[in-house]
């Protein structure tokens, strides 16, 4: 059993789900573990003993924030991957691929307060370089280096922020974003409506559980502060504390804004009147007919815009997930129309992830890199990966279930010395595209290799021997079933596939 | 027309293909053009404004040795990894991330001589980080911190090297690498076949023309040195000069061994006996007949695994491409056993990319960072993406046909007023799963409609208007025959996915 275990990466992975702590301490002691290397063989260069010789009173560790990810952590993010990119492309979306820092001038404006969390690199002398922090930066960047003035692209990759880690709702310090953005000019609301119908589209594919898309305006925002009379320096830190509404109640959202932020109580009240409602076409109605509301030009420009959005949404028929809600204010600077973002409904308190997806329209942020060029409007929508892995991961059915390789067949013999015919028959299973193993030893024992695919939930066993190679057969083992037929040697490709095909 | 342009990413993007330069002078005198803002509407935030005056007189540039990838460069880049993983899975592997920094402690002990090559991140006042230069020192990093013992995984991500730059032969500071490797201790030279069994099956399948895998062993090599009576400490600096061969002649290769390396003449002629040799089984059988590489331990060990190397490979019937080299060196200082590397023939002199794929055995890495526990053997290949990317580039056959989108149909109205009638078609072939796009304007010309399916390669066209409407149908345009039929609105999906299997 012994060697089983050893040649087994399921159960040799497994172990690292034990927390880092313990290898931590495991390691920390080790020195006083009687020395396992008993080697034969190769000599070691010069530098790595000396590195192993300065590494023995080191604990090996990641990064703050940081984190590896195991092949069956891997097998869950590849399936979410795979079924956003296919909504994406479902969508005509291309994609681009930009470098992983840039320089600092171009990341570090868009920012605002948040600028203090970005990663610099060491000034080796030359460009002072940043790790981006977001892709829609680089994405405006691109637009505007190229003079690209329409594009619809998607964009998968890993950003950085040294925030505050909260491993428990999926926060670290590298994560993936996971954006797709429609620039150009176009009739309004059309590709923002598009964006809310991939969103939709995504949290429904990947069956996280129910969830609510909320919207709001910036325009809308901007107006409600007006009327109620708050004075524009404020504005930014009120969203903030607005943020929290839902999450906390509105009187200490209140609280908050009156004792931490200054803001008169009247003026408090007044914006609470309008930032606690939510709803849909009905809502929008009442505003529209709000007294001081409909004398705001920009509220106005906001309510009309989300008139039409709620149309399309009905016309695309996600109507049902989606609610008016002017508390959403949303964290980042840039954006200049449409904001919204999802959360999902019946969460326990302490394993709330927050919003898992979120975006909307940010028309000035191309020009602020090319100021004396044409506009070019741009609306999106970013996927929050990290949150719904953390969902994902805590489904301990799925994570049982979920299999890191895709091995179909293995290639194993019944008696000693078969290792030259274990390996042709595997080149053929190979040049044929069937994903098939064999143990890398000269005489494995047929009962380790069998219950090796049991483990591992290979389907098919290719069983060559003395007798097999006499008769012109291969025996093909059913891992299932246990049961096992003499395939003649020029069919077997044909009836694995066969096989595979059920 | 220019609608239709600035409507086509196809068509905007192409002009990313000029040379950036272009740009950069283009940006340059932008402020010589006239402005072409003419825009109603949102108010930009008034740190974007800040931020546009200040860039008004930046050029916009990336981090030097790095780029964007275009959506047709990133179509060619998915094509070309997914055959990769393709493989990769063929063969039973799994793959794992491990994070884009490591703590430098961790990187720099490996690397010799080019640590000053990697890329150190700003000391924020906690860790002190570095960006990894290659896949491999994390893998082991990983290997060692988890306790693992056996893991055959693959891993592309990219790495960073603060390196020379030549765009032209694909090198980069930014790069992909593509990594698989089989780490534990199996019977010698079965997971070592298998690995150039991988080389030979990527390079195959990627069609970028023929190729050659030369094989030697650092054993064998050291041998060599050891019989010629090369001092110890010239072997690194000697082999660099070495890894020359086949690019100068070997008289200029002795040369600089003895001009610039202080290699004593009689040495370097010794050692050129050897180290110009190539061939196969023969050359083996002859080298362990020699009168003096046969009294040296080390280089026998490496012969005898040769020769057994030889008889797997021969079973996986890939000797073709194979030769022993005994010129071949590599860089890296971990490898302690056999290596390898493929390179492209007849190409000209001055596209001469260099290796396009490469690896070896390296069995002391994972120890070195855990020195007190179990050895855990290791062998890999790591496939050259970005010079394969490079070659594959300059094929302008494969450039032209690429298309970066899948678009299955165009959902089209001929008459105006029917945007509600487009999307709920639309919403119909998206919830069906096939790939739909629609113009985002209110009433497109239906000649502008048509011209973009042809433009993009757009195979299908579903047209709705009065008439269609009346009569319960959709009429659906086959694009390269603009044959036109109508079909019932309830068999639309059916009929479209029915002409999408052809």
């Amino acid at each position: 059993m012994h060697w089983i275990k050893l040649f087994l990466p399921k159960i040799s992975c497994r172990r690292q789900h034990r927390p880092l702590w313990q290898f931590c301490i495991q390691r920390a002691f080790s020195s006083h573990f009687p020395n396992q290397v008993t080697d034969e063989g190769i000599d070691q260069p010069s530098s790595q003993v000396e590195a192993a010789a300065r590494r023995e009173t080191l604990i090996l560790r990641l990064p703050k924030g940081t984190r590896d990810f195991s092949p069956e952590q891997m097998a869950i993010r590849e399936k979410i991957f795979s079924t956003i990119i296919s909504c994406f492309k479902r969508h005509g979306a291309v994609t681009i691929d930009t470098p992983v820092f840039e320089l600092k001038e171009f990341l570090s404006d868009n920012w605002g307060e948040d600028s203090k969390l970005i990663y610099d690199l060491k000034d080796h002398g030359g460009e002072l370089l940043s790790l981006r922090y977001d892709l829609t930066v680089p994405f405006a960047r691109y637009l505007a280096m190229n003079k690209i003035t329409n594009l619809k692209r998607y964009h998968i990759a890993k950003v950085y922020r040294r925030d505050q880690i909260i491993t428990t709702k999926g926060r670290y310090r590298e994560f993936y974003q996971c954006d797709f953005d429609i620039a150009g000019k176009y009739d309004p609301m059309i590709p923002d409506a598009e964006c809310l119908k991939i969103m939709h589209e995504i949290l429904s594919a990947l069956k996280i559980g129910d969830f609510l898309i909320r919207i709001n305006d910036r325009r809308i925002l901007d107006g409600i502060f007006t009327v109620c009379g708050l004075s524009e320096t404020k504005v930014k830190t009120v969203c903030s504390t607005l943020d929290k509404l839902g999450k906390i109640t509105w009187k200490e959202v209140k609280n908050e804004m009156v004792n931490e932020k200054g803001v008169c109580p009247e003026v408090a009240d007044h914006i609470g009147e309008y930032v606690q409602l939510c709803g849909g076409v009905p809502l929008i109605e009442k505003l529209v007919q709000d007294p001081k509301l409909s004398q705001n030009k920009q509220a106005m420009e906001g309510l009309e815009d989300m008139k039409l959005l709620f149309e399309y949404l009905t016309l695309f028929d996600i109507l049902d997930k989606i609610s008016l809600d002017l508390s959403l204010a949303r964290g980042l600077d840039y954006y200049s129309g449409v904001i919204y973002e999802a959360v999902l409904l019946h969460q326990d308190e302490h394993l709330n992830v927050g919003s898992i997806a979120g975006g909307g329209r940010y028309d000035g942020l191309v020009t602020s890199f090319i100021p004396n060029w044409k506009k070019v409007p741009c609306v999106g929508v970013s996927i929050g990966v990290e949150r719904i892995f953390t969902v994902l991961e805590r489904n301990t059915e799925l994570m049982e279930n979920i299999s890191a390789t895709e091995t179909e067949v293995l290639v194993a013999a019944a008696q000693r010395d078969f290792l030259a015919e274990r390996m042709k028959l595997i080149t053929k299973l190979w040049n044929a595209g069937i994903k098939a193993e064999m143990f890398y030893k000269k005489n494995p024992k047929i009962l380790k290799q069998l219950h090796y695919c049991e483990e591992r939930g290979i389907p098919l066993v290719a069983i060559v021997g003395e007798e097999e190679l006499n008769n012109g057969v291969v025996k093909l083992r059913d891992v299932p079933t246990r049961e096992e037929t003499n395939i003649p040697k020029e069919k077997i490709i044909e009836e694995i596939k066969r096989r595979l095909e059920k």
